[in-house]
């Protein structure tokens, strides 16, 4: 299997974490320049369908994309420690606040980047008021994650799970636009601390 | 268990669509009515967390609210037809395409008709240019679809998925500011007229 990466964008490092998290070191990583077009060459498009990272290149040629399909696949293939569930019922609450963590804070936060911070100007064409919508978007949410967190350690499920994950890299990614969890989120507060201090914080970056 | 659903949102018809898939017949299923703002009372945002459809309390008390975690549940309590992949690489291609579905086309052109239609008018402080913007973004993304019909008769698989099910139900909702698959678009124009025949093609709406 070959993995194209590309560090500092947030999908790649979803996957990345994930591999950090499961310790798994066999698999071949391979950097795409964003800023050199590299993910829009005839080579990449054939192979990845769509000029996105990351992809995952498995052994008879099939080629993923989207972060979280690949994830799910290397859950399967290294299911040690479990992140995304064990039985449906369990499976389907994750699966809630990994979607919740998406929608609601990670893809605003990565628009709030991509419209608002200089160096993305390369790579999109920047309208201010996309970038302050899409913030405001992802800090009302965050009362919703705020309120989980004081009922549960974690965001999925009773330990670290795929959910944590994304909504930690899609605020921690926000940094590069001064995003900050408010201190009264005391929960939120904890918990990014908490996600902070793992091991696996910065793999990926 | 009680599905919480709303008739012509196109997240609650996914899992209705699914539902008559699996020709799933033992739920019960409420209707909350959006235009009523049903789904922000204090008794519907104690259940569900957020003021979203579809819900699905379980018979535990738990809810799941994120239509495709709901479909994943009730594949796994209703396994036939699979529509959610066999094998961890074909369910990472069907989540490749249903992400795909989702993100380039589904969802911006919920948004299209969010911001575009008068009737939405309620729920949605109306901008036209996030309308214009979401349309084109969708439009631009058909190509892939497209091609990948080109080379397969469904969307996920080698026969109707999840894939098909978001792709399809996020076009027919458009229907409502007059988008329609360009005839240049013959695989996907093909597709569209399967799925358009299939018995499920009005469940939920």
């Amino acid at each position: 299997m070959k993995l194209y990466d590309s560090r500092r964008a947030p999908n790649p490092r979803r996957v990345r974490w994930l591999m950090a998290e499961k310790a798994i070191e066999d698999i071949q990583v391979e950097d795409v320049d964003l800023f050199a077009g590299r993910h829009r060459t005839p080579d990449y498009l054939a192979r990845a369908g769509i000029a996105n990272v990351p992809a995952l290149t498995l052994d008879d040629g099939t080629t993923i994309t989207e972060s979280l399909a690949i994830c799910r696949y290397l859950e399967a293939l290294y299911p040690a420690p479990n992140l995304f569930g064990l039985g449906a019922r369990e499976t389907a609450v994750i699966e809630m606040w990994t979607r919740r963590a998406e929608m609601m804070a990670a893809t605003p936060l990565m628009m709030a980047v991509r419209h608002g911070h200089p160096a993305l100007a390369a790579l999109e064409t920047q309208v201010p008021e996309v970038a302050a919508a899409n913030r405001r978007s992802a800090e009302r949410s965050l009362a919703v994650f705020d309120r989980r967190l004081g009922e549960s350690e974690w965001l999925g499920a009773d330990r670290v799970t795929i959910a944590d994950g994304v909504l930690f890299i899609g605020m921690d990614f926000a940094r590069m636009v001064r995003f900050a969890v408010p201190e009264a989120l005391a929960n939120l507060t904890r918990w990014l601390a908490a996600m902070r201090a793992r091991p696996t914080a910065t793999a990926g970056t």
